[in-house]
């Protein structure tokens, strides 16, 4: 188990358990992607489903940002909705995008839908596991290994607007007119985005990140109904198995959900640029809590100064107490310069305010 | 002056000035719009902007909301963006929707708009003006007229990205790349917003609402500096000519920008469905400052029962206070049965709890 196998870096791992830390930990959202010509090189070779779906290329681009920026976790390169091909949504990113041809929007659609136990997931995503075991092999134990999963509310976005969405307005749809279908969805989904996570810290991930991307588009009544108790159940699950697991729930758009996000029982919220960080620092302050956040990523797009000195500001706002992780508000964007992507990491790394 | 002619149904008049109403006003964003056949039916017969553009029929589909489901206000057919033609950014709404087919991103773009004063506003929008009076000229002083305009920062966003957009990342660079150029086009798009509102006041609307819609993806710091100031300059501006102006203040998620919405002078904010209405009403008890919102525009997706019930809860947590109009929390979509619009409008205005 990893959990007895000691990291050299391992500020990340006590971060999210709130312990103290020499200095503030930090990677990226999305860090192994497309504003990396490394990563460019290899993508030119093969589409994007079949990176994720090769271990040994999907593992190399997972190590980019550690050794092209030096960041203090690799996150396995691969995409929340991967999952779901084995549901029975047929995914595709032809066009560069994640499109599912058949969206899932009538009874007969969610009946095709099936969840997956452990087994089925080891067998139908072997890629997933073995990307794992490739980076393991070729990190030796520098840096932990994050895990993700997409959280049942936002993927079953995908899976029924057919894509990205801005209204969101298929899902509320079948929320509002068969909410048991939606509920029978998101319980399958929760069952297999468990199994999943189980599987990846199985196979040796230090912890595990839950991406609610979307579930902020939802009323307070709404998100309570349906976002809330799967990310709850997942977490819980999670734990029955793996007792100490660090998990850290993110929301884009966390200003109207963040009690909500605390009653979770994630160990660690990963906030948007738009929240306040120092006063939700101070909000969780006590609770072991730990904050991940929160720089806008296009603010990556300023000049190297305004890098360096928004990056100061985001350390400032979080204050000295320990349970801080600096990262993104969202996933880094493709046109970001890396040499800024750079001097986010730096200036959090020779950062000192404890 | 619209001002000494008598309203026969002036509760929303009311409403935004927080005096006592003996009941709840309400309309909807884009009530004018594609979920009405009678809509549809006019819009067959020519584009969108040469609607925007016909004074006649751009009254006549203002009006439909009245005829058809008894709202309490007009809002007058417009879009946005028109506003934006004459300033100098070539628009078209050819894919159905609005782009810009050459994005304003280098200096030279940026100078090439212009600010627009009164005179120059009545003569190249005079379709707005002539709207106005059309419909003044056929409702007979039953309900207000109300005039809108984008905030800068969300008009510039579209010139910049050359349409919607989902990360604002273009808009975003230039704000740190070029602050200055883009305080520039910030200031012109002031001038132009605000002798366009006083212009449509001039002509006899009752009350405008400025849209800063997309105002919510910046940070705290970058509100305060790219989006604050101008709706401030924009409401004190009005207010210097229309000293009782009535301004409702739109964003399209508060909960983060609920204080700086505060600050703006506006005598009203329309809250989107996210934000907790009961929370906002208690927050800004006392202030004389009007609440206008919050359903889910995609919550009239659902049963005739659930618009019903659900329109009820957003009336219970609005609560008895004056100073409360129902809306959406943002524009009504095109696939929303009108049966449902209807349910939305009748029970608010069968609804007592003063």
């Amino acid at each position: 188990m990893s959990t007895q196998i000691k990291i050299k870096n391992d500020l990340i791992l006590k971060a999210l358990r709130s312990q103290k830390t020499d200095r503030v930990p930090v990677w990226m959202m999305r860090q192994a992607g497309r504003y990396l010509p490394e990563y460019q090189a290899i993508r030119s070779t093969m589409s994007f489903l079949e990176l994720c779906k090769n271990p040994q290329k999907a593992a190399e681009v997972s190590l980019q940002p550690y050794e092209i920026l030096g960041v203090d976790a690799i996150i396995m390169f691969s995409d929340i909705l991967v999952l779901l091909e084995p549901m029975g949504a047929g995914l595709d990113f032809d066009t560069g995008k994640p499109r599912f041809v058949n969206p899932t929007r009538s009874q007969e659609d969610l009946n095709k839908i099936i969840a997956l136990d452990k087994n089925q997931l080891k067998d139908k995503c072997s890629y997933v596991y073995e990307t794992i075991d490739e980076i393991k092999a070729k990190l030796n134990n520098e840096i932990p290994i994050l895990g993700f999963a997409g959280a049942p509310w936002t993927l079953a976005s995908y899976m029924i607007e057919g894509g990205g969405s801005k209204e969101f307005a298929e899902i509320k749809k079948m929320m509002y007119l068969n909410p048991k279908g939606m509920h029978e969805l998101l319980e399958k989904l929760s069952i297999s985005v468990t199994n999943y996570l189980i599987n990846k810290l199985d196979t040796g991930v230090h912890a595990v990140q839950l991406f609610d991307t979307w579930a902020s588009v939802l009323s307070i009544e709404d998100y309570q109904e349906f976002a809330l108790p799967y990310q709850q159940k997942i977490i819980s699950g999670i734990r029955a198995v793996h007792l100490d697991a660090s998990i850290t729930l993110y929301v884009n758009g966390v200003s109207n959900v963040i009690d909500f996000m605390i009653q979770s029982g994630a160990n660690c919220l990963s906030i948007d640029w738009r929240a306040n960080l120092k006063d939700i620092r101070e909000y969780v302050s006590g609770q072991n809590l730990a904050i991940q956040g929160n720089f806008d990523p296009c603010a990556l797009l300023g000049t190297k100064d305004q890098v360096k000195s928004k990056t100061l500001r985001m350390l400032e706002q979080a204050g000295p107490g320990p349970g801080y992780i600096a990262n993104l508000g969202h996933g880094i964007l493709p046109m970001v310069p890396v040499e800024n992507a750079r001097i986010f990491i730096k200036t959090v790394q020779s950062f000192s305010n404890h």
